[in-house]
C-alpha cells in the first residue's frame, strides 16, 4: 500500500492513525502543499487525484480518495482491531461524528479556502484566524453536547476503544490548537483526547513526528 | 420513521431520495431554515441536534444526525435495493464519490457559510455568488474527470443502479443550477443527472414537490 500524504493535512492525519490502530504500513508518498506552488497541483499528483486534495491510497492498483472512505476500507479489507462498531447503530453514529468533523467543520478551514478568503476576498489575516474559530467553535461545541449526552460516549468517543470518530476528532483538536481556538469548553472531547495521547497510534501518527515535517 | 428536513436542504434532499429508493417512508418534520429566524436555532431542534443542521432521522428512539451516515443505516437496516455496491472496492469508491460532494463541495457554500460571508465579513452579492461558483466548478470538475476516466462508471455513478453516490450528485446538480453554473462542462454528470430525473425515486424528491416548498 502506499499512502499519499503531508504532515501537517489533518484529513492525511486520520489515515495514519488508522494505519497505526489497524497495524498497518503504507509506504509514504509526500506531497508538499505549498511547496512548488502546490505539489498536489503538480502533473503527478493531479492524475492520481483531480480533487488535488490528500490523502490518497493506493492499494494493489486500486486508488481510493476521501479520508473517511480510506478508513472504512481499511476496515473492511484488514484484519486487526475493528475501527467501526459491529451493530448497525454504534456504526451510524461513528460515521455521524465522523462527518460532523470532516465534513461540518474541517472543510470550511481547508488551506485552500483560508487561501480564498485571503487571496481573492482581501480578507486580513485577524479575520481569518476569526473565521476559522467561528466555525471550529460551532462545531466542537455542538460535537461536546452530543458526546456529552450520550451514554454510548465512554473512554472514547464510542465506548471503550478507538473508532474512526477518535481518528477524525484527535487531528481536529490538533488544528484547532495551532489556531489559538480555546478548547477548555470542550471538556468531553478533551478528556477523550488526552486517552487517545496515551496510545502509541495516535502518538505516532502527530504530524511533527512525520520525515516530511518542515 | 420521522425525519427533519427542509424543502431546499442539499442533505435533505440527498435522504429523500435515498428512503425513495428503497420504497420507504418517513414523517416529515419541517425544520424552515429561514422563517423565525432560522427554527434550527429554535429550542425544539436544539434538542433534537445541537449542530443545528439538517437532516436528522429518528428511528424508535435512535436520534441520527449526517446524511451519509443516514443512507448508509437505513442501507444496513432496511430491506429493498442497496445503495452501496457488495464488494468492498465498489463501496469505497461509492463513499468516496459522496464524500468528494458532501465534505467537500457542499459545506463550503452552505446557507450559514454564505451568511457569514454576506454578514460578518461584509462580501458583497456578486462576490459571494463568484465563491459559490469557484467551489461548485472546482468540484465538479474534479468529479467530472474522475467519473468519466473510470471503467466502474456506469449509467449511474457506479454501475447500472442508482447508489448513494447519486443520492449526492443530483441534490449538488440542483444547488448549481440555481447558482447560476455552467455545467455543460460536464457531460458525464449530465448525463447521469438525466437518468435519474427518469426514475420515480429522484423525481419526487425534489424540493418544489415537498409540502414545505414556499
Amino acid at each position: 500500500m502506499k499512502l499519499h500524504t503531508y504532515y501537517r493535512s489533518s484529513a492525511s492525519y486520520r489515515v495514519r492513525i488508522a494505519l497505526n490502530l489497524k497495524g498497518l504500513a503504507a509506504e509514504p508518498a509526500y506531497v508538499h502543499l505549498s511547496k512548488d506552488g502546490g505539489q498536489q497541483f503538480g502533473a503527478g499528483f493531479d492524475a492520481v487525484n483531480p480533487q488535488h486534495l490528500l490523502p490518497v491510497l493506493e492499494d494493489d492498483g486500486f486508488v481510493l480518495t476521501q479520508s473517511l472512505a480510506i478508513i472504512e476500507y481499511l476496515d473492511e479489507t484488514r484484519p486487526g482491531v475493528p475501527l467501526l462498531p459491529a451493530d448497525p447503530r454504534g456504526r451510524a453514529r461513528v460515521r455521524a461524528l465522523s462527518q460532523a468533523i470532516a465534513a461540518d467543520i474541517h472543510p470550511i478551514n481547508n488551506l485552500r479556502v483560508l487561501k480564498y478568503l485571503g487571496g481573492t476576498l482581501g480578507i486580513d489575516e485577524d479575520r481569518r484566524n476569526a473565521w476559522y474559530r467561528h466555525w471550529v467553535s460551532l462545531g466542537l461545541e455542538a460535537l461536546e453536547r452530543q458526546l456529552a449526552a450520550s451514554p454510548e460516549t465512554g473512554t472514547f468517543c464510542h465506548g471503550g476503544a478507538p473508532t474512526m470518530a477518535d481518528c477524525c476528532l484527535v487531528p481536529q483538536l490538533f488544528n484547532a490548537r495551532r489556531f489559538d481556538c480555546d478548547l477548555r469548553r470542550y471538556p468531553t472531547l478533551m478528556a477523550i483526547d488526552a486517552r487517545c495521547a496515551q496510545l502509541a497510534a495516535f502518538d505516532a501518527a502527530r504530524p511533527e513526528l512525520q520525515p516530511d515535517a518542515d
